[in-house]
């Protein structure tokens, strides 16, 4: 189903970020290092909630090797507070610290010990306030507030269908609301079922730390940061600083990890504030620690209200989400929009009806984490579906494959089409745990999962250059930043493509906000299919100016004429190109230029509850088989199969590794992780408390099934990959358990405890 | 004449670079430092004529701290030789060394101090050669040759009247010819005067020394370089390395003078050899002193044959120019193109023959420098002229105005038009002269000289982006180089008068290969005419797409929109373009890019004599007025007017600061500067015994005046500049001399001795 065969895309090939990787030639920011660079370290509220009433910092300023100890009196000018939408996380603390990691002080030194030393050196005093540790709290009637006043608020609305209220509630920051079709078929109805779950929030674990590097001299700001998305980036300083945008310069070495959080401010504006007054360049590194004090997923409660008929056709779903956003709103907003609107799944429906709210509590805050809001909507909606399938008495597998959504069939109603066979995918995960000769026995259960979520992210453009040396050396030049994902690699394959070159031949520029053409950043899988399209088409133009300039030269048509290995194909003469150009350019040889821009259109009527169509349809299906110990209640993940769809695949390893590193954080969902408090602190905050998936969890088998049915709408058939690992994982073991035990766990994760306390109540 | 009133274009603003240099925030590649950097040192030739008999690195190599040091050993898959169009100089010595500081070793240390003590510790065994100190030694029959075997030659071949002959004498690395009219036209000449005139050589003498810091790593390439050139680097390098040029990043920051001499390999290829070998991040950089061994300009031997009427008509005009080269052929070859195409000067003739030979000698290499080629043809032809003109009884400035080509007159058939009106510029020196009333004394006269110089470089070609950030902040990305000639302020005011906004909203991204725009590089005055000419294209494309997007946004026809300081006037409405740009891109903003692109055709006839026709036609008016003491032969420049025409002048102090360094550049020329060899080692080679005009040696008035005649095919009228003014100095000096005292100076420069030794065989 790949179509047409393809020198490159879908090739054996190294990575291009491979070899510089494995020899540890592979520069980070954590490698920058500027002549004269201070070290920053940040002070950290050791209270929930609390007024910061004096801060004293001279007994730090004192210390030797102390550049400035920067606080909230170094504010003049500034707009110091940010987030993806409502602008209300200081750059340090202002009227109070609302979680334990706050950052109030922020200390430029010769070294990191020494700022450490200076960290000890200042007095805060604080007047405690009531803090709120859960959702349930912060909803209370006569909860505190985080915000005594309403923060700056920048709220997006969509079209049809979809609307958005801001601070509907007390500590609710952001609400949204989705509807289509009509409620009243609730009334028909044969069965309504309703189901709570609770989802446990994660940590993004990347091993790059959060970092930055900045330097202000003159009105020229440069940055070098970990970030997924430097543009971004630059238009937050911009306003923070109220610097303009143009005289910021954000530069993007490799970036080890994101998940989504490497995204909007974390070092950077402190980074740039201690630059800006010390004259100096400064460097803030966060350790391990202070990551998991950073950012997390959301944590989350979700009631489903679900209307079948005894046949099992799914027919109304309506749902209440409520997301623990923590102490700032960051990509909160975002994220519920996408829960909100994935809930539904991968099924046929004729009413929706959706309520997320995002709610502030005294936590860290919670932000971007890979699935957006999709790994909390599909825990919810296939464990359900899981539920109502053995309440009918009809099979898992035969419920899906009832209502789910045909290939080419709309989300909803103008929406774009379902790009995926959804029941071929499952098919194939049933095929490779043998679903229908399962043995049937207590303790061995197996469990299935379908999950969609909308690819490509909300505002989609981005440019792209692609350039040619005399010699047909290639150059791509795009802000798609390399997390490990294989961006980079993708992106010269599909350049190298176009251009019929090996794809050793092709280089991915530095990335630099000055001179990088724009795109918005790098996340929601959108590499390959929206930057995907730019590169191709500048790819393209470069192969036509080259064709006119060599059909010039030889004074024949460019339709004449095929290029490969810069060489151009003219009937059975081959001409090289090098000369060709050395003969018209001279001694400084030339290089060709294309430009390329992707934008989908709105459509003209209007008529997508989004502002743009999705782009694609990430799918995840997966199937876990899992053995469990009913003295114990530990759950042993016999086999793990998931499966995405790539449309088509760029690079085979990459798509792999996307699809088995992204199933193993489903894993840790499912069984491991989850950030604890202990009255406000955090528990296990630390790179070894935390527990995240060690190779001997790993799944008895484990089999990821790369598929390419090759109806993406992206560059040579591609849709995006990345997130669809995750997003099944969770709700298939539960469901697995199930089957095994008849025990349903509906709390995140499923831990031996909560096993074996369901037992219990079995008994 | 200027034309309509322009926004941004001559009127007064700062320079872009003014603020970061005054306040030492701007960086210069001398400022680069990177973690793990060694600092290397080169071990120079004390011999002008040696072989290299064996080289004993040992004892070096043991001094701790010591990383590596470099021979001609460490050449293994390398092409260690570069040049511009022939590579004959070696990376360090291979077999040979033919100048004093010549390199031969170089070495990485973990400081400078201990390369330099390194460097004494490496064995060099020589067997001295005779060495050439002159063209008339290097040319003898029994001359020893510099090069054994012909090094690896390239040759450029013009097209129609010109060509080009390799070696055809022994240590004559090139020749060039050039041919029009008919030579029967010389029998019809009243007169045929021969006159032979000899040009001492300059230093550049620039600030900022050659200085390159490489890295290594995997097969990435990073190179910082005060370089003219970063794409012509590049490509040096990679043929050098063998290294495809896609894999090498040449970064530029300001550089600090290079006047020609920072083209083509420098310190570049030693750093990178290094940092290769030594796996770490390399700085060269080279003492004044060094840069004092490294390039100079050519002093030359020019011998005219002038044929002429009684009347003072121009008729004919031989000349056979030679070239001291020094020893390696660098920019040789066009250098000697240009000064044989520009020796017939400014006026009209029947008849031009032209030969010029760039001979090889045993000193400094000479390459390219400010006029290149032009202040030799110029010191020539504007002396002789003045010569002829005095023996005929005809007035000089009579006798130009005479011969003068009119404006738009082709300079030889198929050549572009003049695109100055000579005879007015003349007149403009005349008048602040007071030429007609000057008063006839001896010892007291006034000398002109009207200098015609093609411009733009032979190869004409370049890419330019600009865009545009959601705040209407503008950034220009190309790889024009800012040397202190006003490149980057001109390029965005450019742009500023396109997009109609500021010019203080328009800022200049950095520059690196990787991501900016290809050019050939910053040299031949080109920067504001051909790299203008590629900014004001994608200027106008990026308001074409501004003006589509809001007239889509708005409804109507983009023909009814004015962009204005970032908004839309449309009629009597002004209509901000961030929100709307925000409405419709949502959070992340968004930046419109525009890309440009220049290169002039080929005329489809192939009739001019160059492979493109030249650009524009720089013109060097001068003047002075001098008093020469009779008793010491000590020549007062009582004043000094010199004139460029700018066609339209888009920033008035920096063409101001052009054609007044310039100037001073031709005083020094004229009256002080000279490379002086005592048998072949430098006898001035150190930045105090090299003698640059002081602050005393000022003229008691100088003028210059910046003529905006408004002919230039350049964007708004432009023409290059920065060339000019050195051009007509030192054959104006002469002609005053003669004008004073009726002595004649026919080698420079003009020393007190010299017009002494010729007053006194006046007597």
């Amino acid at each position: 189903m790949t179509g047409e065969r393809l020198r490159t895309i879908g090739s054996a090939q190294p990575r291009r970020d491979g070899i510089g990787k494995v020899t540890g030639n592979a520069r980070f920011a954590a490698d920058v290092e500027l002549p004269g660079m201070l070290h920053a370290k940040v002070l950290r509220s050791p209270h929930a909630h609390a007024r910061v009433v004096r801060i004293d910092t001279s007994k730090a300023a004192r210390l030797a090797g102390v550049h400035h100890v920067a606080t909230r009196d170094d504010f003049a000018g500034m707009q110091p507070v940010y987030g993806w939408l409502i602008k209300d996380q200081p750059v340090l603390a202002i009227d109070k610290v609302r979680y334990v990691g706050d950052m109030i002080a922020a200390v430029a030194a010769d070294d990191e010990a020494t700022a450490y030393r200076a960290l000890d050196l200042i007095d805060v005093d604080y007047e405690l306030l009531p803090d709120l540790q859960s959702i349930e709290a912060a909803l209370e009637a006569d909860a505190p507030a985080l915000f005594e006043e309403p923060p700056i608020g920048f709220v997006n609305t969509y079209g049809q269908g979809a609307s958005a209220e801001k601070d509907p509630r007390k500590n609710v920051c952001y609400r949204f609301n989705y509807r289509t079709g009509d409620a009243s078929v609730f009334g028909g109805c044969d069965h309504i079922f309703e189901d709570t779950f609770t989802f446990s929030r994660m940590q993004h674990y990347f091993l790059e730390p959060y970092v930055a590097v900045a330097q202000w001299q003159g009105d020229q700001v440069e940055v070098w940061s970990a970030t997924q998305s430097p543009f971004l980036n630059r238009k937050e300083l911009a306003r923070v600083f109220q610097h303009p945008e143009e005289k910021i310069t954000v530069n993007v070495l490799y970036v080890g990890g994101g998940y989504g959080a490497k995204t909007g401010c974390k070092t950077e504006p402190i980074a740039v504030l201690l630059a800006r007054i010390t004259a100096r360049p400064v460097r803030l590194a966060f350790t391990m620690e202070e990551q998991l004090l950073t950012n997390t997923q959301h944590a989350a409660v979700l009631k489903l209200r679900t209307g079948v008929m005894n046949d099992g056709t799914l027919v109304a779903r309506q749902s209440e989400i409520l997301l623990n956003a923590g102490a700032y709103s960051d990509a909160s907003p975002l994220v519920a929009e996408k829960a909100g609107y994935r809930i539904p799944g991968s099924y046929r429906w004729r009413h929706i009806d959706t309520q997320v709210d995002c709610v502030l509590t005294n936590q860290a805050p919670a932000g971007a984490f890979r699935g957006f809001g999709g790994t909390q909507a599909a825990w919810a909606s296939e464990s359900q579906i899981d539920m109502i399938a053995r309440r009918l008495g009809i099979d898992p597998y035969a419920l899906r494959m009832k209502n789910l959504k045909d290939l080419g069939e709309a989300f909803v109603p103008g929406e774009s089409a379902i790009d995926s066979d959804l029941r071929l995918g499952l098919d194939l995960i049933c095929e490779r745990l043998d679903y229908q000769n399962r043995p049937k026995r207590r303790g061995h259960g197996i469990g299935l999962s379908v999950v969609l979520k909308d690819g490509g992210g909300v505002n989609k453009a981005a440019h792209a250059m692609v350039k040619a040396t005399t010699n047909g050396g290639i150059i791509v030049s795009s802000a798609t930043v390399e997390l490990g994902q294989g961006a980079h690699t993708a992106l010269t394959s599909m350049a190298a493509e176009v251009l019929n070159c090996e794809a050793g031949r092709v280089t991915f520029a530095a990335i630099s906000t000055g001179s990088t053409p724009w795109e918005q950043g790098t996340f929601a899988s959108s590499g390959t299919t929206i930057m995907g399209r730019a590169v191709v088409a500048a790819a393209a133009q470069l192969k036509e100016k080259v064709l006119a300039f060599a059909a010039e030269d030889l004074g024949c048509s460019p339709d004449q004429l095929i290029l490969e290995d810069w060489t151009v194909r003219k009937g059975n003469e081959v001409i090289p190109l090098a000369p060709m150009i050395m003969k018209n350019f001279g001694g400084p040889g030339f290089e060709f230029t294309g430009t390329g821009y992707y934008k989908p259109r709105v459509p003209d009527d209007h008529s997508a509850p989004l502002e743009t169509p999705v782009d694609f349809w990430e799918i995840g299906w997966g199937g876990a088989e899992v053995e469990v110990d009913q003295q114990t209640g530990q759950v042993r993940v016999l086999k793990l199969v998931v499966s995405s769809d790539f449309g088509r695949i760029v690079h085979h390893g990459a798509c792999r590794g996307q699809d088995e590193g992204s199933a193993m954080m489903g894993l840790g969902q499912a069984l491991f992780e989850t950030v604890l408090y202990d009255g406000g602190r955090p528990a296990n905050g630390t790179p070894l408390s935390y527990r995240v998936p060690l190779s001997t969890d790993l799944p008895g088998e484990f089999i990821s099934i790369s598929q390419e049915q090759g109806h993406g709408r992206g560059p040579f058939g591609t849709k995006g990959g990345g997130e669809g690992g995750i997003l099944p994982v969770a709700s298939a073991i539960a469901n697995a358990i199930d089957d095994a035990v008849g025990v349903r766990i509906t709390d995140l994760p499923i831990t031996p405890e909560k096993v074996l306390a369901a037992l219990d109540k079995q008994k």
